[in-house]
Parts: structure tokens; sequence; C-alpha cells
């Protein structure tokens, strides 16, 4: 069944924005179901499950397809609703909105289910599907009140760690699991409704990007990599640091202060029209200069947003050009495998005035006892 | 870079099934991502994210796809290793693989990200990609020590309940949110490491599948639905029953006694080799011959296992023969807006002698203070 909106189609802000980048990409529509993308364009989430609800966004209006118990989330809104009930297969009511559009090519969301993608290939063979880049660069260009959102959700964060330092002067003889917990509790006090990852590796454990934390009880002299993330207000925050049981080995000293200039040379590549793969180039050739190249295992950096991960990536390879609005994580690391490993992350927004970086918790490494 | 194991291949038992539902269906391979299908079969679960992991299973071997930060997770398994650095596209890998294996046709998970199936379409477009029923039947009919574990889940689930009626024999001014958080805090206790619902409907929400609990102070009178369901030791639970704030009006008690009928008649219908659609069909002609038919607004069930939402659907329209060893929710309802509601919910396990249910609280209705 489909049912007109009584009132002419007034869209939300974001949707000016997709349609533009559509029309860039070449996309007559978009299907869009639950994800970041969906919470942007609705202000709402949904659950992802087998019962399809989907925003259909094409040149002329849009469509919510949504399950008949779940339609009254949605009829109060400008959109026009396609609800389906329980025996039928929504995938088809959106081939006809999509036929009866002239829609020829269309774009979905990268989390869009497989199953209703391959149901909709089969009903509609005439429709050229594709990845809808354009919902990615959406959410990938924030307007300055969402960089103000994420600033404030990196100040809470800033202000966990802060507060963490405070209340935990002593590491030796806790356990990576006691001061995860610490994190988290401090995380709820602060507003994060909820955690995305809280990961601590003290000595050797911080080498592995597996490790998340155990029973290990921390020793005088280790490093402790404390890297954690959540959602403020619905905006994601993410930050890494580092804090020592008294004074660490000399060796480790020096690599951090590499790992500063690393941090600092991407920071400084993060300008616009150079290429998301630009930072991460930065960052490992000075690592390299000392010798760290190879124990730098990842790329160093991930937009940030409505989603923890998302455009732009700053990896090796990526062609996609960087662009004032765009919030960004510059996170590189070394990690000697047996030994030690260490990181520092930073939230960054490219403002017309360069990047500014949103988490500001002081960088130098924090010596507790 | 493609590791092969030291070890010949021996695949875990899971495998075996799988390949030959495989041929049923005519597949070359299929592609396992984060998943329950990926728990059964590699025992463990993985994160869904951009950076993608993958079983890739075809009639020579398996191999892992792995981004280098997690290989170390699956380098002891009995599979061969696909391992992508941050700079790759792992989906060019699983392209490489499939066309060596000379495979055809190819099925993914229905959860599969659509972004990545997207581009092993692109890269191999003589490849015909499917939606892999095969996963969905592997995990449909469970082994006798699966049933097993999934009657452990549902009888911790009717502790639960059993429990809560003793603790909270006064309903009466409380509000719905207190009971979701005493019946989450029961779940915890009782070793549920996690929650897939807690909905608690008192009075006229009770009549809304959209209410999942809120600040309403229960009144005299009022009839309370509740519907809990999450995961122990792996393996899900789901339960519905209904308490009252004393004594009921007569036409719900007379409601009610109509709804155990229409569940009965559910249950009846589970039988071997009958549509998924019977049970739907046979509690539908229970509710509509007291007048109830519009007043059930959903379809009678759900299988369930290491998700809480998979096949066998009962549904009007399935074409799914049921089988020995599937299990599934029988849980019909009468919705009345503005009014009040009802739901009662069982799981079911089709065995060698019948259906037999695996929750075992007691269906009346509890009538508490």
């Amino acid at each position: 069944m489909l049912r007109d909106s009584a009132e002419p189609f007034s869209p939300p802000p974001g949707f000016a924005r997709l349609r533009r980048l559509m029309q860039e990409e070449n996309l007559d529509a978009v299907i869009v179901g639950p994800s970041a993308s969906f919470r942007q364009l609705i202000g709402r989430d949904a659950n992802l499950t087998e019962r399809l609800v989907a925003l259909l966004l094409t040149a002329q209006g849009a469509t919510i397809i949504v399950p008949r118990l779940q339609a009254p989330l949605y009829e109060h809104l400008p959109f026009a609703c396609a609800v389906w009930d329980e025996h039928e297969d929504p995938t088809l009511i959106a081939c006809r909105i999509l036929r009866e559009q002239g829609c020829r090519t269309v774009g979905v969301n990268r989390e869009f289910w497989a199953g209703f993608l391959l149901r909709l290939q089969r009903h509609a063979p005439e429709i050229a599907f594709g990845s809808a880049a354009a919902l990615d660069l959406m959410r990938a260009i924030k307007t300055p009140a969402e960089i103000d959102a994420l600033a404030r959700a990196a100040h809470r964060l800033d202000a966990v760690w802060v507060r963490f330092l405070d209340d935990y002067p002593v590491l030796t003889g806790r356990t990576e699991l006691e001061l995860r917990a610490a994190i988290a509790a401090l995380m709820q006090q602060h507003g994060f409704s909820s955690t995305a990852w809280i990961d601590v590796g003290a000595g050797v454990n911080g080498a592995s990007a597996l490790h998340h934390g155990s029973d290990y009880v921390i020793q005088k002299g280790d490093p402790v990599v404390f890297d954690f993330a959540g959602v403020f207000e619905g905006w994601c925050a993410d930050i890494c640091r580092i804090a020592t049981a008294g004074a660490p080995e000399p060796d480790y000293l020096a690599a951090y202060a590499v790992l500063l200039d690393a941090q600092e040379a991407a920071f400084q590549a993060i300008r616009p029209g150079v290429l998301a793969s630009a930072p991460d180039a930065a960052a490992r050739a000075v690592l390299a200069a000392a010798g760290y190249g190879e124990a730098f295992t990842h790329r160093v950096g991930h937009g940030i947003g409505l989603d923890a991960h998302e455009e732009p990536y700053l990896v090796r390879g990526s062609e996609l050009p960087l662009a004032i609005g765009m919030v960004m994580s510059d996170e590189p690391g070394i990690y000697l495998p047996g030994r030690w490993g260490m990181r520092v992350e930073d939230i960054v927004a490219l403002t017309p005035d360069g990047p500014v970086r949103l988490t500001q918790a002081p960088h130098s490494l924090a010596i507790q006892k």
C-alpha cells in the first residue's frame, strides 16, 4: 500500500546536499537502509533486521518503505509511506516505485543487506544498482553545526582522560580490565550514551592491535596504551593517549618523540584538495626515516561523525580529495611485537583556517606511578 | 598475500552439512561475512566493519580473508589465510580465489554488506552472485546438541519470569521502565550475556508493537505484556507472558482463552513437511473465528538459534517446508488499539516425536496486585 503524504514534500536540510551529490554521481535514486546515513536523513534510528525499512529518494520525492508494525513511527514525516504487510516482499514495492519514476541508476548505502540488494537486482534487472558514494560524501563533509557537535563530543572525551589521570595516580598493580572499567564508568558519568570500544594494552600487550584488555597486572615501568571511543549526543569521539607506570625506558621516550612528529606531519598534510592518502604518507615518511616504517602497520586515520569509522579513510591508495568540513582521526602508531607499542590519536577538523584538533588533551606521556 | 595452511584442510562439523546444501543449491562457493553463520562455522565472532573479514568456502577448501591486523586471530585455524593490507581491496583477493577455483555461482550471507557485494560483482562480472539460502538452511536445522543448548537458554528465561513474579507481587503503581529494569537485572543474574529486547507494555500500551516501555504508571486492572529475549551461552531465547495488576476485565480473560487456543493450534501445525505458512494460518483461523482476525497484525513466529530471528519464518506465503530439527517461536497476538493488547510466546522445537515447547513457564495470566 502506497500512501501519499497529505502535505507536499518539504525535504529536511540534508536532502538538498544529497540530491546534488546524486546528480554528480549520475544516480536517479538512492535507497538507504538503517545506518548513519538513514539517521542523518530521517533524524532517527531504525533497526537493521530481516524486516526491511528504507528511505527511497528520487528527484521527484521521498518514500519510506516500512513494515506495517512500524508505520506509525514514520507517518508524521513529510514523505510518502509505502507500508508492507508481513507476507509481502518489500523489494517488489521498491522496484515498482523505481520503475514508476523512471529510475535507471540506483545507489544503496554500503551497509545495506546483500540479501535485499540481490532481490532488487532480480526483480529489476534493467536497473543498474551501485554503491552510493553520495551518501558517504554527504556525511563526510560536515556543516559548522555538525563540527561543533563533534567538538563537544571530543572535549567530553578529553575530560574523561584528564579525570582518569587524576583519579588513578597509581597504575602499578592494577589490571588492564580494572582500568578499562574505570574509563567506561567515567564515559558514562560524562554523558556518553554508548562506548564504541575501550582498549587498554600495557607493556607488550600495547604492541598488538588485537589486545582489548586482560587480567595482566601492570608492572613498574610499563607504558599503557588507552584507545577509547563513544557516542555523545549522537556524535562519535575517539582518542588514544598513553600513561606509564613510573618512568618508561629511554628508547620508549625517544620513539614517542618520533611518533608525535609523525602525527604532526599528518596533521599538517590535512589540507583542502590533497588526496586522503597524503596524511598517511606524511606520517609514514617520518616513521620510516627513524627506522619505524615496518612498525607502523595500519592506516593513519578514518573519518568520524555519526559513525565511528566513515569517509575519509586516510590510507595509501585513497583518491578522495580532502575538503573543508571533513573530520578525521590522525593516529599513527609504532608496534614492536614482544616489546611495546604506542599510538597517539586526535580528531582533526579541516576548517577554512586549516586543520584544527578537536581533541585537546595534552599529548605528553602521562607519567603516573 | 595468500598463505596456504601448513596442515591439510580438516573441516569443522558444520562444513559438511553446508557443502551438501551448497550442492543442492548449485553453489560453487559461499562467502560468509561476520554473522551468526560465520560464528557457527568459525566458532567465534568477527566485527562487521569497513574492514572485510569473510570465510570463502568452495568444494576444494576454505580461506579466511582477513585484514593483517586481525590475522593472528585466524592463523591457527585449519584454513588458508588470505591476509590483506590496509591499502588493498580484499574483494579483488576474493575474486582471484573464486576464479582460480573455477567458481561460477557464489552465495553470500544475507547480512553481507552491499558495498562489498557490488565490488565483487564489478570485479567478476562473469560470476553469478546470489543469496546463500544454504547458510540459512544450515542454521535452521539444529542438531540435538544445539536443541539442548536452546532448551537451556529457554529454561533460563522461564526462570527469569518465575523469579520476577515472586519478586514483584505488586505491579500497581510501578512504571513500565522500572519493570523493564527489573527483568534486565534478573536476566543478567541468570547468566544472559546480552539482552536482545525487553518490551513492557501496560494497559493501552500493550496494543502497540512500537511500545518498548515508558514512565506510564501501572493502574489497578491493567494487563501488562512482557516480551523479552537474550543470549545465554551463545544461544537465543525469547518469551512473552502477561501479568495483570489485579483482576483484568472479563472480556480480556475471554480473549486470552482464544489466544491460547490459537497458540496451541499453531503448535499442533508444526509438523515435518508442512509449509512454514501453515502454523500462521492455523492460529489465524482460530482468531478470525472469534472475530479477532484483523487484530492479529503480525506473523505467528520466527526461527531462533544463534540469531534471535532466522529461518523458518512462520508467515503467510512462506514455501519452506518445516523439518525435524527446526526451532521457532509461536506467538500469536490480539491488539485492540486504544484498549489493550495481548501476546503469548513459546519457543518450539520440531523433534522426531513432534513439536516440543522449550519455554515452559506457565501460560496462565499471572494475576498480581
